[in-house]
């Protein structure tokens, strides 16, 4: 082309070819292969069904989707990219093996409602699968906290990352069970809005053949048909919702996984996590380096990084169908990918970590994290809340004066600094004690996390 | 200070001033003046009603919350800077109206689950006035499409920017209605998770005071207390959840705004934005710039902001309260705000749109947009529907040669390109008739989008 | 293993298996074969040059890596799952050739700065080729404006999509051209922090061989050894920068890409992009889907997708190298395939462009966009310019009313709104005339034009 | 209006109210009110100097807005909302000081260009003051170098944040140095693309009045004038540059953030952030919460959030001027102050840190961080580097196992494990001595490091 010539000299690539390359899609969504059957067979025997296709001709494309679909499984379907992407792939598949008549299974759609179909029909199966990791995930922070409140394993809990409370190790796997709890929710929710079918929408402006979007839409396991026929074409509200919903869970990932590097550095020496799940370093076997939980937090970069490129193609985009709609696959697929090998590795390595109950209790113990206890049992006694802070503020100043711990300390010289101290009060210097109290809903003393556990339990097991 | 000597030859600013100011947070969480107020409350009437403080005293720090409620009502609630954030204000207001008692409201809560509660609270009333929104707007896009309906207003529907098939404008109204009602689910699932109380987890730890959090979560509005007091204080992903949903409804509105800029341009014609919403120019009285639409459109990438500060913030953050969570505040209250009125601004501008009936039904007939009838109307009478696609586009390619419409030819014309032609066939090129053929449930025809605007009309009335 | 057996019936993958997947790199960064064969000769070069090594173990180990650098380059090599990332494939094949002298080759380095020295020379040949296509684009957008000025094309020039002045053509070709000249200098810019060589600072703290890194960082073709052996394995800051930059590219693409997308529609009719670049619909031969420009905007939100990933993986990331900065490359390598090949097409098509004289023209003309002319006109006078625009402004609605153009007035007409008019200001609602107007420094009148294109011109010479 | 009841009934507020103040931009444009004096005055002594105005009148309007200037740097400057923006506020002040003839500024120049050189100007200023932080905090952190090198404090270099090898504590303070180096670089760099003047671009094609655009640019400190008038007032990369510097900036920051956090936790213990820039906890007086570096580690997120807000603002936006434009300025402020303020802050805290030498040393003694000497040693001797690696890692095994450390062993024990051993090899396990080593360039080494401080000081003191 003469065109072409004028720039020839400047690049090596022909245009064409690179114009190919660019627009084809085969090599990611290969990955819709299997749905795209499954809503070929949905749209045939509807066509047949209703009279469309003759009987006939609708159970010889059925069958030849079957044989496809065969081929796939066996993984010997043979993939061409001369044919862009994987609807093209499968139709001209089908077409060698039943003959023109294949042709007749576009009757009514197009591929635009097409690629919307199986890309919600990828969804709603991944999203069953990640539901069922969630379950999973939840029910071995559960087993953990069963087996941490056994043990009776105590820790510091961290505001600023500075001791400030203690809490039961068994507390600490429920709370993020309870973000598992909620991510699981926010997945059957977004089952809803996903589950709806477009097929039948053509193009974009429905279809004067007498389909019957009820039959396919319930053969494929949606909801409901779409109620209009430009959105169901043009709408990717579905795959944002999906990313914001995985984005959150690998943020709770990154969280926890946060905490398990630094428990397991030199200085806190909480625990060690499984040789299965660290990397070693040749020369010294002392160094475990937390890979994996170092990866998981990375990749909640990864999934908002996703999760913005979908958001910002969608912007701004008019109806219906544009061909930037291609690009919101490659970061779906990506994400939905990180997020389950991310919740896999997290149960997993869960229940191989070693907690080492000494260190643990000897940090919780330590940097006064018990004197709240003493100002709250000021406040019972009748001091105003504010006024006991400063009096057991007093006390600890003290205390860092002298080098020693409020535990330390005789009742006289407790009521040195207030005259409401009694003995009782000392007792609250235990750290066992001091626990034992936190009995409030929703607290971490072991009574109120075992009453946490049995509703936390019950939910799982009734589902 | 002597550490400060060394290096305040370079800096004209104190630190010390720089740094209060650098923490403080008044500035945008007086916002939460009201729900603070709300929270302690229902916190100081459980204290007296649990005895943790006698009724006498609980009823005087009530008094006091509800003077300075009324303050904060009346405008003359004295903020001041030097308490860093508005708990801090509260809570030295209420002290100055009832002595030290005020220092007792404190008991068994912290800052930390005061906070979580604050802004739960917060977006609780939000939502509920983003839904009621949404409700409006939905009820607008459905006076429109009844009045769009009744003029019979058609507009070509596009893919690639490129005129593909006529729609009614009554259709496409629709597709925007559908958007906003899975925007309203959202919103409605979001309450859920949103609308539970962290009040009584405490600093993280819950406490030993007999409290009862049902009691205070039901006396807010809450659905039920937060099951684990870490998680309470420490987890924000509601806002990150709440975000998502407000990023997902600005996508939506920006995609109408990008429609309704490119269909008031001269090149389109479709419609004249109303004064009050588009902005002239001094010396070009013809010109109205469709400024409210594209500043709706570019604070999609706004919202997009805010959601990805956030995220990026609670990214891999150990539990739990970190001051890095005081930076959720500033990119929820953005987004809520500018959510809301880019919607009660679209919902304002959309009954004031004057659509031109001519220039879009000329635009709907040209561009052989009703090419797909004839290959669908040749499918029906058995013809593989890739080998009608075939025949219709060589006809379209002798129309383009004769500069002529499809309209124009006579049926011995179309017989030589295919002998199934008939008259019936004929019909078809005729832009009205065609659209009346899209029956299908979802379609364009007025039949399935009066059916439509029935539906979705019965379950907006039913709420 | 025990702790595995706990909770392995729950899952159907064996975890070990699941975390070497996971950890591994190989599938990515193979990219980096070949600079990493570049570095390690350096490297052992230098080791030899300084006696680190004996001269001809240094010349074995030379040897070896040239072998595998011929296998790499003849698609032999044989890259081993096994063996996670390519350092360590790289490793293995070349001790299988040269036996366990191999190991050697790692004395006074680790991978912590062979990684980033590969990452900085891939980046530093892809750069090089970012600037090359940058000229490339930037001379091809000058000679289309050459040939856009030589057809004397003129087009309304648009804010807020609405028309507001005519421009030529070929002013529009060169403000292309001035973006993408600042992003070349950008380019350039970048180089400068990718070009220093962290070859040598070891793990983290340098090594305590008498190695030259000033030698190393010659021979790669790095500017300087950096400064800091800390600093050298942690810092991620020039991904940052290179996605920032590749970023702003793909912005300007997008924008461009709008624009064909728009000037390519039924509704413009500007410019019709060739078939090589479009693809068709079946049945609709004049329909041209552009959607090679679809994807090219569509990959602006790719590319801000990756930065948001590598600035979020980076944030609060402790010193000094942490497994997380793996996922820095596949972000790279994605945001620099996605730029070449975007910035490839766009020079690529805009040759084959058809731009349409007369309906650009005719936009031109239409829509008032000369009224600016005339107050201009009138300002010189000495009016005020705001009085002026006054003036102008009621004599365009009076066209409105009458429904004419400017052009369709008379000099009496004119002079009832003010009596300063001549003869002279008539001829300005000439396109032409007015166009020619323009001669300001950066104008867009040709003479103008011209000078501008000989700026550059000369600039792109110079190279 | 009528079409307004239609709706009226629905929403509380008026939509005409809402337009407006959907649009003003007063509210922050405010900020370049004085920037827009000075683009004023340079403009109109153009039109003086060319004769475009009489030079009388551009005398008057001159003295004029040297008035409003006086106004503006008094306070008593009257902003009115009702001219929504700062370019009409001050445009009619002037005209309510000066009478008409202050409409003439408006010569030969429109918004469009206006707003697009006041941006660059405030630009500019802005980054001036950011270098000079840059230096500042460059300054701070060698001065902190050297007397850290004074104390010799060695504290454990980390990577996975498990001990690896031992580093003086003033390379730690230079690799920050070498971060805020390049940082400074980038800023001037992006100076150059910030400082080219589109003021004459008028509203988007030029102007035909004989204006000199290089006396402006030139009077405003611009290095020339822009060259493209379509592309001087649509293009915005200059604010997506900047905008990338800071994110750039934000993230080092926040890294050193992290690590202060890490560094005075109770577990490491290594560094005391001064009272001035931490917050106690009422009750306990050891508590010292490290907010600043909390807040510093956020806000890397908010300007991530702003950088992201820009770049999907002008994505795919069209030429030339679109209100979306409206939307560059407070995600541009917001970030500059953040990044300004946080590198004060950093700054102002570095010199306040009290490092605690002895749990520093003994946290780089521990953890076998010295085995890599060892290695490196044999490798000396011609063991290969894996072999000798292999040797170390069996006698820290046995350490690990007699729960001794290196240096506890004899040569006799050394000897066992590699005959190669002799007593020079047992000197390396010596801390001090292994960190002596380490003297390759940017190592370090004591001496290494002096070799870098005397380096970076003369580049510093160079400028």
């Amino acid at each position: 082309m003469s065109s072409q010539k004028t720039w020839g000299g400047r690049f090596s690539e022909a245009p064409n070819e690179l114009a190919r390359e660019y627009n084809a899609s085969l090599n990611f969504d290969r990955r819709l292969a299997l749905v795209d059957i499954r809503g070929s067979l949905a749209h045939v025997r509807m066509l047949g069904a209703r009279g469309i296709l003759p009987e006939k001709e609708a159970e010889i494309i059925e069958n030849g989707l079957l044989q496809v679909q065969g081929e796939l499984e066996a993984g010997t379907f043979p993939f061409r990219e001369e044919y862009e992407d994987i609807h093209m792939n499968v139709e001209a598949r089908l077409t060698e093996i039943v003959g023109p008549v294949g042709g007749k299974l576009h009757t009514g759609r197009s591929r635009n409602d097409q690629v919307a179909t199986d890309l919600r029909l990828w969804c709603l199966e991944e999203l069953v699968r990640l539901k069922a990791l969630l379950g999973d995930y939840r029910r071995i922070l559960l087993d953990e906290a069963d087996k941490a409140l056994e043990r009776g394993l105590i820790l510091p809990g961290y505001t600023h990352l500075q001791r400030a409370m203690p809490v039961m190790l068994a507390h600490w796997f429920l709370a993020w069970q309870e973000m598992a709890s909620r991510d699981e929710a926010r997945v059957q929710d977004a089952m809803k809005r996903v589950g709806e079918c477009p097929l039948g929408a053509a193009a974009l402006a429905g279809t004067g053949f007498p389909i019957d979007r009820h039959q396919t839409a319930r053969e494929l396991g949606f909801s409901n048909p779409m109620r209009n026929s430009l959105d169901a074409v043009a709408s990717r509200d579905f795959v944002q919702e999906v990313l914001s919903v995985l984005q959150i869970i690998q943020t709770h990932l990154s969280r926890l996984s946060e905490e398990l590097i630094l428990y397991s550095s030199f200085e806190f020496g909480f625990v060690t996590i499984s040789d299965a799940f660290a990397t070693g370093s040749s020369i010294m076997p002392q160094k475990k380096n937390p890979d994996i939980p170092e990866l998981i937090r990375a990749k909640a970069g990864r999934v908002l990084g996703s999760l913005t490129t979908i958001s910002s193609v969608l912007k701004s985009l008019p109806l219906a169908y544009n061909k930037d709609l291609q690009e919101d696959k490659e970061p779906l697929f990506d994400a939905m990918d990180t997020v389950q090998s991310s919740l896999r590795l997290t149960a997993a390595l869960l229940p191989g970590l070693t907690w080492h109950k000494k260190p643990m209790l000897k940090a919780a113990k330590s940097g006064f994290s018990l004197a709240t206890e003493l100002a709250d049992w000021l406040a019972c006694k009748g001091l105003p809340f504010r006024e006991a802070h400063h009096v057991v503020g007093a006390i600890v100043k003290y205390c860092v004066q002298e080098e020693c711990e409020l535990s330390d300390l005789s009742l006289e010289t407790f009521k040195k600094f207030h005259a409401l101290f009694t003995e009782d009060a000392l007792r609250l210097t235990s750290l066992e004690t001091a626990i034992y109290q936190r009995v409030s809903y929703g607290g971490t003393a072991p009574e109120a996390v075992k009453k946490a556990m049995n509703e936390v339990r019950s939910t799982l097991n009734s589902k």
